[in-house]
């Protein structure tokens, strides 16, 4: 008698990873260079060098101290740095205490909803949008409300999410930059929904968080990404170091609830106790320590760039239509037929291996993530012709 | 309208985080070595000098393929060194399939409740049992059934264990080597408590899981601690390396469903299904291929052994009633009150920092953590004394 709702996660993987694991079978059997792997979001840049002297230099410290518990929701001076961080950025007075260390994103989004949810509640998404949202809404016992994003701005559609909003409603989780469309929503766009959330909040009587999940923050082409907790009082800011650091198998990220919203602390204690219930103990120490000494460290994006223009350069050249990106390492391809599991299907025959759309929630497009070898996007040129072209005959 | 549960579960820290919370204070006002803090089970041994080593030539590699994500369940290759190690130490058939590497015990425990539980169901805890388990049964929806062990031995109470189960049990926690209590279940009660558990299944028709905790597995002093999946097949492993490599705070270890059980490879799906549902994405990969060169490394058990001689004679001579422990890194002593709170609260007054048995499940005692400084011991002797003469008065 196994819980069977876990049982069909288990045995469902997700879209992205399934792909994953084809294509390393994939090149085991024909070789790494023959596919084209742009399944998942890992990072091809390799972390700062800066990472790899501050555990050089932890591991020189008395490993007691160092790699012991740390209070749960992170060690003192880390949470305080990060705080620091916040104010010095974004101008928002951040306090130590509002910061909670968490093992990435998923378990910052995870805790985050367990904490301001009850069973029953409607959590509201931005489609398309990152397909494990579904998992973690699932979790709490909440239903998945999906409002699409303005087409093809990919922009939140403000009046959309206002229709979309219920008694039932407690959070709105958005993603900018965006995963998979790369959108960065806007200043006016951010303030648009801002004005409307606290108008709800009070014709309803209840409170309406914002989720704001934001590993892609540090990704961006030239674009400003607006910090949403100086426009909406009650924002939880999600953040993951595993893109900017390029740390994504470390486990490294945190939970922040913004100190402007009124019941701050409560929120604070709320996440904690779900970080508990959810069986964290503490977010990994070495790691922690890492984040706090990379803090200010900039990310290396310039790979990123060059990859996002050989590959627009290239898919535009043969007619494919996609989603100029602002930001994150995906590019929001149109499939070249209705049915896009059909289209990432026909791609796997050219090694092509694109991410179908279906499970983003929206149907006829494809995720390709370029954060890969510069070499996978030029020798995949001629298979994405051939792709087209199969659709031409 | 944040989530009650998850605002008590943070409100309310653990009797033990509390009082290791007060040493921390109370050492930054009056002086480190003027404080005797016995709270927490956090390891005084460094960690292997190998551990250090590992990660250092770890770091010598590809940081790209070194920090990326490893499949949800683990790097395939430390999967199958830790059921290599499993089938050569204990002799069963484990396969890497069923090893899921996980953010420690805590982790482990928290995602197998989940996979193998509904709510409303009930879980069978040994008292007196590590609190935490309480958080996890809770956030499985379930509800925990107490049952005492057997005093003053401290093995399972078999009959009144087979009392308690009823129609809506799912799974028994056992815990051995024992936090609090140093206890460490005999093959003969084991098997006792194996016959009965099948002959129930048969009764009831339905499983009943043996949940094994085993993070004390490492520490113990001449004694055999007995494989469970070897004496009972629908046993799930939960095993961390947080106390046999001193790394608590780096949340390592792994979830093993044993091979033997009819359905193991649907309960490694539905644990792989609750793994994701709770926001763990991979176990830290550094610490994965850390616990995989390891796994055949010997604990540092002599200092441990060391303060638990120090220990049990200095209080045997002081005229403390405590149980001799096998394993494990604590002492339980009988409080001088019936109130285990008070007494706990005047040990205070001596700079005595004893854990109240209460959140344990039982009156009474106090949990002694001896996995401290040897000076710590020595230098609280006077201390302990005065205590136990201020009872005389």
């Amino acid at each position: 008698m196994i819980n069977e709702k876990m049982y069909e996660l288990g045995a469902e993987p997700s879209a992205i990873r399934e792909l994953f694991a084809y294509g390393m079978q994939r090149k085991a059997a024909i070789g790494d260079d023959k596919v084209f792997d742009f399944s998942i979001g890992n990072p091809s840049v390799p972390a700062p060098e800066k990472v790899r002297q501050v555990m050089l230099d932890m591991l020189d410290t008395d490993p007691v101290a160092l790699h012991g518990y740390s209070p749960a929701s992170g060690i003192p001076s880390v949470r305080e740095t990060v705080a620091r961080h916040i104010r010095d950025t974004y101008g928002v007075p951040a306090q130590a205490n509002q910061v909670y260390m968490t093992a990435g994103a998923a378990a910052a989004i995870a805790i985050s909803l367990a904490a301001v949810t009850h069973p029953g509640d409607e959590v509201i998404v931005i489609s398309p949008f990152f397909p494990e949202y579904s998992t973690w809404i699932g979790a709490s016992g909440c239903t998945r409300v999906e409002v699409p994003a303005q087409v093809p701005s990919f922009q939140l559609d403000v009046p959309a999410i206002e229709a979309a909003i219920t008694q039932k409603t407690s959070v709105i989780i958005i993603n900018s930059p965006n995963n998979p469309v790369g959108a960065v929503y806007t200043r006016e766009n951010l303030e648009e929904l801002a004005a409307m959330l606290a108008r709800k909040e009070e014709e309803l009587g209840r409170p309406l968080f914002l989720l704001s999940d934001e590993p892609y923050r540090a990704i961006t082409y030239g674009v400003e990404v607006p910090y949403v907790p100086a426009i909406y009082p009650r924002t939880i800011v999600c953040y993951s170091y595993s893109k900017a650091l390029s740390l994504p198998g470390e486990r490294i990220g945190y939970v922040y609830v913004s100190d402007l919203m009124d019941n701050a602390a409560e929120v604070s204690t709320a996440v904690a106790g779900a970080g508990r219930a959810l069986g964290y103990i503490c977010a990994p120490v070495l790691l922690q320590h890492v984040a706090a000494a990379c803090v200010d460290e900039p990310s290396d994006v310039e790979a990123y760039a060059t990859n996002r223009a050989l590959l627009t350069e290239g898919l535009s050249a043969l007619g494919y239509e996609y989603v100029e990106p602002d930001g994150a390492f995906y590019l929001w391809v149109r499939a070249l037929e209705p049915d896009a599991q059909a289209f990432s299907d026909r791609a796997k025959q050219f090694e092509l291996l694109l991410v179908p759309s279906d499970s983003f929630g929206v149907g006829g497009w494809v995720r390709v993530s370029y954060c890969v070898a510069r070499e996978t996007i030029e020798n995949a040129m001629p298979a994405f012709k051939a792709l087209a072209e199969s659709y031409a005959e």
